[in-house]
């Protein structure tokens, strides 16, 4: 149904249908009820394609991830219902989101530059920031609106989330070292994604806050999947004088730590504290039940898009006008693993 | 940097840069070179809003997903694999992929008609298919080519792939029956979509073809997740003859199941057989590991961009003609979960 149809159909210029359409003056208010009531009727949109170029809207924003081997394990989980959240704010404003989804063999500056130039998107939303991130230098250098979650080394004046991970490693270790325990390992990822670096400083500074040496032996890159909590585990086993507690950067690691462990007639939450990373629908179905860190996703999707309106020219006078540069804490969630129980 | 801002830098006129960015024969070649070089040097990408006024196309498909409760558990871990798949084919062809988010609150239809009315995609795939789709007859009717993730009652003639559902079912009874169970009960979705009765359907199938009569009490909906198949246990749990074995329909409530009958006393594997769904990144982690299916989503992904492209005519000649109609077969992976090992 473009708008040549609506005009054949009830046979008035193209021009007339246009004006009305747009609440022009010039025409008669019985034809501006006749063409309403018909566009509605045979569910007539008007084609964004050209309202984009007229109006330089698409009234589309766009949220990038990456389907890596990391997020095809666990970003499905983890961004659902952070979209649920950036989509409760956007439909105020009758905004559409769009998951920008970078393929796996793709560079993501390259990918980025070919979103921007299709001209669909009014905004972006980036996850997944490494180190040093070169689409943040993009972005700001075209003046593109965009809110970054997660941090970067890259520098520039631009808005970010991110998650508390110094604050879960030095919850963790503290909470650990309460417990007795001075050998801890981590379980870091194996990519360059920033909030590694980050989680490994915080665990480094929590060690040295509690007097404990650290021990680059005790910090095990591994994915943040099952296999890589597999992996952890072995390499644990692996070492001369087993570390007695582990911190897992990612709670989809605990179920194959859990196996491996298990294998080797090891009992987490009895003979060995495991404290994983974000409270997920399973952690409480887990055996043990998994101690970790609870965030509302939704919270933070509806965060992350009031940050980038507020950029927005078109938005901004709804939203607080500071830059949000904001670390979402976490809350710790006890459960039974990292406890030891003996039953001797 | 819009095509005039490249040609101010230049110093030549918007006209000539894009003659020559567009490959025509009447510009200088050292011109055309120069251009180029600054196009790329520039980070020039053409305004993509403008070409698909000219072309009708935008290069770009759309993946339309409902962000509800059931895709927020569970969608990401199914939905990247596929993801990851379609992009492997769409990059032959320089198309992207954007994920359309359909929010919780918001109806499928309504939704896709206001996407579809922005143009921005040239092609869709649609998924979670209910059992009367109005979305398949308004792309039927508009001509918009799509392919369904999902069987439906809905008639008309469209290229879908479904999983063989069915083939699961009477995999499952059957093989159960053969370990001697006769009281099994199922896990089924609590919503409309179309897969809980063709899984039914196949269930109901397999207990007739073994003799066994059909008892409504054994089919127990719940919410495809943990916290569903804990409460698929408890339903086991306050019958007066306990079933010895169960199916689900999502491997994800095997994790809260596993649980529920733990803290009953009663051991999967052991003393209760257990067939979960679709092989997980989980499912061999599991204690015990559990009997699943194994279908490769990543295939499942290219086949599906495969069928699309078929009906596209920009693409059709790449592709076999014949309508993609096509259930999914799913492979047996034996695990822990379903073969009693009684210890006395």
């Amino acid at each position: 149904m473009s708008i040549r149809d609506l005009a054949r159909h009830l046979d008035i210029s193209i021009g007339t249908v246009s004006r009305a359409l747009n609440g022009k003056s010039d025409v008669n208010p019985e034809t501006r009820e006749r063409v309403l009531a018909a566009a509605k009727k045979l569910g007539y949109v008007p084609n964004q394609s050209g309202r984009s170029l007229r109006q330089g809207t698409t009234n589309t924003i766009g949220f990038m991830i990456e389907s890596t081997i990391e997020t095809a394990d666990n970003g499905g989980s983890f961004f659902m219902p952070v979209f649920e959240g950036v989509q409760s704010v956007f439909r105020r404003h009758h905004l559409d989101l769009v998951a920008l989804l970078c393929g796996t063999d793709e560079d993501p500056s390259a990918y980025l530059n070919r979103v921007v130039g299709r001209r669909f998107v009014d905004g972006l939303i980036i996850s997944a920031t490494t180190r040093n991130d070169p689409r943040i230098t993009f972005l700001l250098d075209r003046k593109i609106p965009f809110v970054a979650l997660g941090r970067s080394a890259t520098g520039g004046a631009y808005p970010w989330i991110d998650l508390d991970f110094e604050g879960v490693a030095a919850t963790a270790v503290t909470r650990l070292v309460n417990f007795g325990h001075n050998r801890i390992a981590i379980g870091v990822p194996a990519s360059d994604i920033n909030l590694g670096y980050v989680f490994q400083d915080g665990y480094k500074h929590a060690l040295a806050a509690n007097g404990i040496p650290f021990d680059p032996a005790l910090v095990l890159p591994a994915h943040s999947n099952e296999e890589g909590g597999y992996q952890v585990a072995s390499a644990m086993l692996a070492q001369k004088h087993m570390p007695t507690a582990v911190i897992l950067v990612n709670e989809n690691m605990a179920i194959g730590l859990y196996r491996r462990f298990y294998e080797a007639g090891i009992h987490p939450g009895r003979d060995i504290a495991v404290i994983g990373f974000r409270e997920s629908t399973q952690s409480r179905f887990l055996s043990p039940t998994l101690t970790c860190f609870r965030i509302s996703l939704r919270d933070l999707g509806i965060k992350l898009a009031e940050a980038l309106l507020s950029t927005m020219p078109a938005f901004r006078n709804n939203y607080p006008q500071e830059r949000v540069e904001l670390i979402w804490p976490m809350e710790l969630v006890p459960g039974e693993s990292d406890v030891l129980k003996r039953t001797a």
